[in-house]
């Protein structure tokens, strides 16, 4: 039983982040290669339109094929309420719609308001209700805006409590700018558990764009954060946001980790290994992470010892 | 007045890992303009025999030059208590000595063992003493070993003590090879207090070679510590342990704490702008650092502020 479930984004925030368009096939490699290195839970996709994110056309099928690994909890990301029918429909186990902090972001990323963006929960918590699928709400912009800069703690505890209202199971919060430091961290989990209770506050999204992000993330799990959001190879970002880039690479968040003797499930040598499939279908595409670059210390032993 | 001392290592340690050697006038102005930006103290230069590292042949103008400037504390690093006659004879205000934790590493680099480091720990100890010259032995390999592999814990308190027994007034625990995690560092600091006292357990030298820098240093302040290594752009790390590379890089570590209401008494804006100097006086060398190339957050208010 792990300690920490680390969320895998990358075939979702790292795709969606990228013009080309990784073939299904290696979509499909890739998934079973990280759930058989003990990950244990994975974005897959979005259901958004194809015109938009052609980079996800092919979400159905990959929610079908991921549905096939034993053990693998497979979320797909929704914009609004038709992507989450779409999305249940495919068979997804949860589904995650990204509620932006930021009205302005908000209105630029998906043209609605707060008041807006918390109808289309309602709406979308009706659906997962009926279905018996999980319903996540990620707080994006929850730590600072590119367009608006600083964003008020307490609109973010605010309009937490009212998504929770409308059906929300559980909560993310998102650092889409790479604006969070370690404080500003554990006061929002703290303030946000306070809101809706420390066990839908459960989950950080975090990016490295300002180098912060693993210290960010030993921020959260302090404060008692229980899942990671981290993308293989540190691939994607938020499109949306100008200047934003990097979530936190899984391959050094599960370093951390199992180093700290953290226990995440994951085997680290075998994790490694995936990115063989990644480059292979991505050629020229840049990878990052310190521990892939540095390798293991000499005498680490992760779980696979 | 600081909640933390940055104590930039970049002309001694980023200096020393690069083959060209950077004019001495270019030194200074790198200095200056660091200490203009709220720096008080800078590692300046080592007193190694200009044969090993003629990158440092020039440490003493440099020591001398640094001292005029008003309310900086200036460090040399020694390798033996021959370099610290001469640093303390250039007038260095606190002289430094790395004691490597791991024996291999020890003979390897200085080729001495643990009883002759200590024995020359002492003599330095009474030069130190006798000039008024404040003496740290920097704790090397601290968190393992690339040679070795892990370190006992108890091995790396019971040379401290030893040290402190020895005259050495204060210490470092530094992660030579990058293989720390927070877990360790916080059970590092809390053993090294406990064996010599808080007072003297008060700085932290971090790389940055698994990307685990940031979250360690969010440790050892979670744990006390009160200075911090680090330096600009990243430059340097350790040329005796293969495949180490890294200091935590300076801007990052100022944007965090600043962003954590830390007080560095930097102002990151100036800081950042010292880049320039380095970049102007070694063109081509790469200059790191994640908040450089993203930028400030809007809204960002340091101590410029």
């Amino acid at each position: 039983m792990a300690d920490i479930l680390i969320s895998e984004v990358g075939p979702r925030d790292g795709l969606q982040s990228i013009d080309r368009i990784m073939p299904t096939e290696a979509k499909k490699r890739w998934i079973a290669a990280e759930a058989a290195a003990g990950v244990r839970e994975i974005e897959v996709g979005s259901f958004v339109p194809p015109s938009l994110l052609p980079q996800m056309a092919d979400s159905a099928e990959i929610v079908a094929f991921a549905c096939t690994i034993p053990g693998l909890n497979v979320v797909a990301l929704v914009p609004n309420a038709k992507g989450a029918a779409r999305a249940i429909e495919a068979g997804a186990h949860a589904i995650s719609i990204p509620f932006s902090m930021s009205e302005t972001h908000s209105l630029k990323n998906v043209r609605k308001s707060h008041a807006q963006m918390l109808e289309e929960i309602a709406v979308i918590a009706g659906l997962a209700k009926a279905a018996r699928v999980h319903f996540a709400v990620g707080l994006s912009t929850a730590f600072g805006c590119t367009m608006e800069g600083p964003v008020e703690e307490d609109q973010v505890v605010r309009l937490a409590v009212a998504s929770a209202e409308a059906g929300a199971q559980e909560f993310s919060l998102s650092d889409t700018t790479g604006y969070a430091n370690p404080a500003q961290v554990k006061r929002l989990v703290r303030a946000v558990k306070a809101g809706v209770g420390a066990e839908r506050m459960t989950t950080l999204h975090l990016h490295n764009t300002r180098g912060l992000g693993l210290a960010n993330a030993l921020a959260g799990l302090e404060e008692g954060i229980t899942t990671l959001d981290a993308s293989l190879g540190g691939l994607g970002g938020c499109p949306f946001a100008p200047g934003a880039s990097g979530n936190i690479v899984t391959e050094d968040l599960v370093f951390m980790l199992e180093a700290m003797g953290v226990n995440t499930g994951i085997d680290l040598k075998a994790l490694l290994d995936v990115r063989a499939i990644v480059a292979e279908a991505l050629p020229g595409e840049p990878l990052y992470g310190f521990t892939p670059d540095a390798g293991l210390p000499l005498g680490f032993e992760g779980i696979a010892a």
